[in-house]
């Protein structure tokens, strides 16, 4: 890993960032509802639902759902420092899923434009996991409702990383424009704030970077 | 309104502020689960969550709940732009719940310590609400086990309003020293760098008002 590229991605970067991707998310999406993949997704989900909110409606409800990653040997990943970012796994695990009880049951999602949000893209085997398990939900939904109306989902990262996936999304979510990275980057070992030890070394370090990028 | 002093929390406050508390929550209540009432609560767990982090321990894992507080007169309180704080109302409404369905059922809260998180306690309304709606649960499902334990549920604020109260959380919570409030102030008017349109000049006026407390 001695040769990866170490970001620091500072909180106000990553409000700007939804702030940025918040008009073409409205534009291209429009989501009824946001799914944050917890815990990456709920700093960026609560950010985007502020500039998401528009004159005269309510706040877009977030639903959060708890995915975690776990390598084939968990106990030699358990990197119990804050500051060094989690080791991507293999195995998807759930600690939440959906609560519709109070927003009218599953039934409610058919044929809603929903919006899953997490933090990063990188082996897109967390999102893959969400979006079948989702789809796989809301399809057993329809047919309880005997509908014919379609669910949309729709994709947010701050991060994309360019390189070879292991987990695949649907291509007309793709093609569609349903999938909105706010940033692609290569595969940069990314620190975000909420995992920082020291917010000020963290910020300094941002800081160099950005001075040695504008050089 | 006018005379309420405007506080501006950047993020790295509210960061600080979560790592400053993490030292006495492990302490005091070592927590085994949070709940965090979004969508304020969202920012805070996250953040605790890699300062709760134990050398060779795994995550302690976040349950979201959505709760809003509603005006009476729901129509005149829809404050549409990001930036404008949303006035506190009188009635709580739930967008989720608990899906403990991965976490081996509600049976598995049962003789747990549970950490509520949230950002500010306000009129404590959203709080007395949260506690007295999942210790209902929570004895339901002791029921189910016939079991003798115990579950002990703390809290955990960024900011806690010194004003009079409309909620009431258990005296026992509070005297024994399970809430816990990282800072408690006047009745200010707070402004969380999540809701702000414009970050920098968000910074720039926390920035003023601490050079003008320092004077």
């Amino acid at each position: 890993m001695a040769e990866v590229e170490k970001l620091y991605v500072t909180y106000n970067e990553v409000h700007k960032l939804c702030q940025e991707s918040a008009a073409r998310i409205l534009a291209d999406i429009n989501p009824q509802l946001m799914i944050a993949i917890g815990g990456g997704g709920y700093v960026p989900a609560r950010i985007l639902r502020s500039f998401l909110r528009q004159t005269g409606r309510p706040n877009i409800p977030i639903q959060a759902i708890g995915l975690s990653l776990y390598e084939s040997l968990p106990e030699t990943t358990n990197n119990a420092t804050p500051g060094v970012p989690e080791v991507p796994g293999t195995r998807v695990t759930r600690t939440q899923w959906l609560d519709m009880s109070a927003l009218g049951g599953m039934e409610n999602i058919v044929g809603k434009r929903v919006l899953i949000v997490d933090e990063v893209d990188d082996t897109r085997t967390t999102l893959e996991y969400a979006v079948k398990e989702l789809e796989k939900d809301v399809e057993a939904a329809r047919q309880r409702l005997g509908s014919n109306e379609k669910t949309e989902f729709s994709i947010f990262v701050l991060h994309n990383k360019d390189k070879q996936k292991k987990g695949f999304l649907p291509k007309e979510m793709i093609d569609s424009g349903r999938y909105i990275a706010a940033r692609t980057l290569g595969d940069a070992w990314i620190n975000y704030p909420w995992e920082a030890v020291d917010i000020d070394e963290h910020d300094r370090l941002a800081a160099e970077a950005a001075s040695r990028n504008a050089k």
